[in-house]
């Protein structure tokens, strides 16, 4: 049923001035300390199970998916380059992890090493099957980086023994994972190793979900795990999924659940659950997604609230969820072809995902707030200074393996059919049909909208190329080999059939201005303030280039916006600047007090949301006051 | 050390249409509706201490603080008005209560009845001394309205065993309850029975606090009460008092020991727990209390958070720190004479605790939002309708009890000087000096600033008449038997010092225009917004009389705003009126959009704050965009 898959990360090498960076800090810097941090906390050596009272490190229950994820970012960097260095430690670290393996196919650290009473007693909480699904997603990764099985066919021993304990049949558990993973990776499973076995467990885990009686609240019966009715939402428990139509609960388990669903969709053809998963996508995107593609927006259970309920500083927007959101908007693409999925990718990929992280690698947000006023950068509901690692280090460990993957997102493959969804520089080569295409894309994207892109390599003859024409571009001209191409857009893309033959070039020039946005009226929190916007980019002002507190700068809507090089931020980027006014420029000492506030004027510079605070902790507002 | 005293309630009969309704509302509908529930509830029935496994209602610790404020408020009732039947309910709970006492004078319903194993082992969180505080508060108005010492020789007994409990002496115990309540109690005990020992166990309640070695982190030690160092500053008590500069920790606990802190300056004349209470003081009004008097601003622990914090939507605000906020005020006031604290407590007094009832006294807010938004009538963070009544119930009760004593906030006496501090229409009688003075007052406040002040009786020859100055008034005329009198305005007072006579008359003229507030500029919710603000009242758009979402209503802030009765709310209530601007009229589907939204002209009607929500739920906003 998917129209198109992605690409795969030997298929693409990103080669520009915004993507590029990130993965190399990746590579150079996350994945290594990330893999040094899971050393020292403990989390590796818990797979010795020998852990014992009174030793340090005490194993935690979720340990595992963070040893999981780094490694699954190993063999996504091990893929793109030859790093024999790296997969030494892989493969070591795979017979560590194996060597946990339990005779019946158990695997998991905690649960064997510190309480085997209560393996699978609490889905409620414990995610088990979680950390086996990243268990899983890093074995199909590792084996697809390097052709090695040793984890995959460990993994394909736990996936039995779970499918032999979970199912409608009688003898089976009737239960799924409190924190949804577990699904999307049998899927994977499924996909690589082509046994229908894993697809039918995915399903039923996504299908079981919500189904009376409720799985968790008869656990509880049995075991006190402190599930209650009400809370079943956060769980997206409340009800089965495919009766939900609202983005529900907590984010990151919401996104992964949805992608579960749209991947079973593509994999079954039965369109149930992807209806559920489009109203679902309304919702989110309507009207409980912030500009930045942050989602869920409160730090209480960390779950989406209710709609416009969009607050700025106490926004939570966790890392995770960005990741999760970009994951679901591929998958909604691929199955749809339908480019405002993409645009949401986009969004949440250039914005809100990337601020997760210092340009440097090493640093990192948990919460993306929209907004820190000066009491709240070292304080308050959440912290506004990157942190090198968390107790619960969810958000590092997904940046490891997301980010070397990002080049994937760039192109969608379909039969015959290529789609050139981001414009980022670089290279890409696919078979396609009966031959092979190869392409390169020059551009400064997201810096410029000029691109240009030369078939290297064409042998498959007629096909279509589709050119995604962002939401955010009022005006696209097509130039192919020099000719304007009149072809019309749809779904968000212009479609070009042809014979392509190699050295065709087809020149792309988007518009790119810069734009007020404007937020819907009932998120009174943004009324009376715009957000600057240009290409993809969402702006942002830090006091560190402007003066604080931000809220009292007003920038007129109406003039000519400036750019400005911000190389000694990050090569090539690019600031927005204009005049604008600052409210009480002496700042009264009084709370609260009367008469027309003095307005002075003064200028502003605002910087990509995805690069702020690289320059030292300071003021941030995405939502400016206008006039 | 004490420059005034507050009226008692007999010698104040308030006659206007403002506070008299609450009066009456609480005297006929919230006392016996609170007696009612707390009988419902089990909270009175717990004090016979035969509460059983199995049976309804177990008992809470904090339940008899409930009873005590409900009692209390009975003891005002029957104080300012006689009430046979009343006062035969309150003496059978007096025998029902003192029929709880121990024979060493505990008395405690919960840890009699319930645990009295855990008898004085977690101060931290099981509020006895909270419990004792409030029986305490109860005794001693209950004899001041009725003479019966029944209650008070019982509480004076159980002081007495508390006494022997706490202390500096080696065998006694150094700590101080988690929820500060008995300290201020102890000042009245002492002021009542002239008991020294009271008096000095307030003041030792008082200056442990936050001394080291931590009383609750010592006690975590002994019996894991789950007291951990960074939470000490919710209970103040992460320094010694006298050390702390800030409004910090749980809003109500705070404002319950700044009362005790002025309390003990006052009877001891030593300046340095003053101080202390004037720097927090600064800091709580000057960047952490909201424009209505709330205090409190988040919902998590129910605590002050940072400078400047003060989000509207999800303001907690709660009802019982308003009121704690009006005690405190007042004992500032009287300690010093500076109307600046008069200014606050009527703040606090006339908008966000009285919001906190419904004007038929049947339901309550526990929190006091300045904005409710569409989706969050019903639902979210801060449930913004009005409850009949709370698991944890502390907002009715205390409304209980505080609502009676309105009267005694409007004058203040000192040696031979009667301040007038609220000008609501009623009558005054008073000993001052060797003679009495009885007055009478006659205006429409807050509706109106024409107040006209009769002298029905004046005995006492030469005194000092102090006539506040609001902060909110920009002009004030006073004459005196016709004549403008030109005396000045000292610490927001008009003093006038002359032999007053029977039938002397003052006319004041307060200026009482509509006044747009803005608020300091760190407050980045209200940057373009303004609140409007007519006399002590603050006003408040519902979407009941404006177009919604109230975030896309403009209100420019020059123009001459109209004045409106609405009557139907409440007689008397005055509504201010005037144009403005609607933007996007036909609300866009778009979360996020460009181009700049159209506006249409419309007019706005803004009520009172503290009517909010008699019609019904309803959307509402406080801070107002402005052009």
């Amino acid at each position: 049923m998917r129209k198109y898959r992605n690409a795969e990360i030997q298929e693409v090498t990103v080669q520009d001035k915004f993507l590029s960076p990130r993965m190399a800090a990746n590579r150079q810097v996350t994945v290594p300390y990330s893999y040094k941090r899971c050393q020292e906390t403990g989390r590796i050596d818990a797979f010795k199970l020998d852990w014992k009272e009174g030793m340090p490190n005490r194993p935690h229950i979720f340990w595992d998916s963070d040893v999981a994820k780094v490694l699954e970012g190993m063999a996504y960097v091990a893929a793109g380059k030859s790093d024999p260095e790296l997969e030494k430690t892989a493969d070591a670290l795979i017979d560590l992890i194996v060597s946990a393996q339990q005779p019946d196919g158990y695997l998991n650290s905690y649960f064997s090493g510190i309480q085997p009473e209560l393996r699978f007693k609490n889905l409620y909480t414990n995610h088990e099957l979680y950390c086996a699904g990243h268990l899983i997603e890093a074995a199909v990764a590792y084996f697809q980086a390097t052709g090695k099985r040793k984890l995959l066919d460990a993994m394909c021993r736990y996936a039995d023994y779970i499918d032999s304990i979970f199912g409608p049949e009688e003898n089976k558990l009737k239960g799924y994972c409190g924190h949804e993973e577990i699904e999307l990776a049998l899927v994977k499973l499924f996909r690589v190793t082509g046994n229908q076995r894993y697809l039918n467990l995915a399903k039923y885990f996504v299908d079981q979900r919500g189904q009376e009686p409720n799985y968790f609240l008869e656990e509880n019966k049995r075991n006190k795990t402190g599930a209650y009715p009400e809370r079943m939402i956060v769980f997206q428990a409340h009800k089965p999924v495919r009766e939900q139509d609202k983005a529900e609960g907590h984010a990151v388990r919401a996104v992964y659940l949805y992608s579960a669903m749209a991947d079973i969709a593509a994999e079954t053809g039965d369109r149930s659950r992807l209806d559920a998963c489009n109203k679902i996508w309304d919702n989110l995107t309507s009207k409980r997604m912030y500009v930045t593609g942050g989602i869920g927006s409160s730090r209480i259970e960390e779950v989406f609230t209710l709609d416009y309920h969009l607050p700025n500083d106490s926004a939570y927007a966790e890392t995770c969820a960005d990741i999760g959101l970009v994951m679901f908007a591929s998958r909604m693409f691929n199955l749809t072809g339908d480019g405002k999925f993409m645009d949401v990718l986009e969004r949440a990929l250039y914005n809100g995902l990337l601020a997760g992280i210092s340009l440097e690698g090493d640093k990192f947000f948990y919460a993306n707030p929209l907004e820190v006023t000066g009491h709240f950068i070292e304080a308050g509901h959440v912290k506004a200074v990157r942190q090198p690692w968390f107790g619960c280090s969810c958000c590092p460990t997904n940046l490891c393996r997301f980010l070397p993957v990002m080049g994937s997102y760039l192109y969608s493959i379909g039969a015959n059919e290529l789609m050139i969804n981001i414009y980022a520089a670089g290279e890409a080569e696919f078979n396609l049909g009966t031959g092979r295409v190869k392409l390169q894309v020059e551009s400064s994207y997201p810096w410029d909208g000029d691109i240009n892109i030369r078939l290297q390599e064409a042998t498959t003859g007629k096909f279509t190329l589709g050119l995604r024409v962002p939401a955010w571009s009022p005006e696209i001209t097509v130039k192919v080999n020099g000719q304007v191409s009149n072809n019309t857009t749809e779904n968000g893309y212009v479609k070009i059939s042809r014979e392509w033959r190699k050295d065709d070039k087809i020149e792309i020039k988007l518009a790119m201005p810069v734009t007020a946005l404007h937020c819907h009226p009932e998120v009174s929190y943004n009324s009376g303030r715009i957000a600057l916007q240009r290409g993809p980019l969402v702006y942002c002002l830090e006091s560190i280039d402007n003066k604080a507190p931000l809220g009292s700068i007003i920038i007129p809507e109406q003039q000519d916006f400036k750019l400005k090089a911000i190389d000694s931020i990050t090569p090539g980027a690019i600031a927005i600047t204009g005049s604008a006014f600052i409210e009480n420029p002496e700042a009264s000492a009084d709370l609260y007090f009367s008469g027309i506030p003095a307005k002075a004027e003064t200028t502003f510079t605002a910087i990509p949301y995805c690069l702020w605070q690289n320059r030292g902790p300071s003021e941030m507002a995405v939502w400016i006051r206008t006039v």
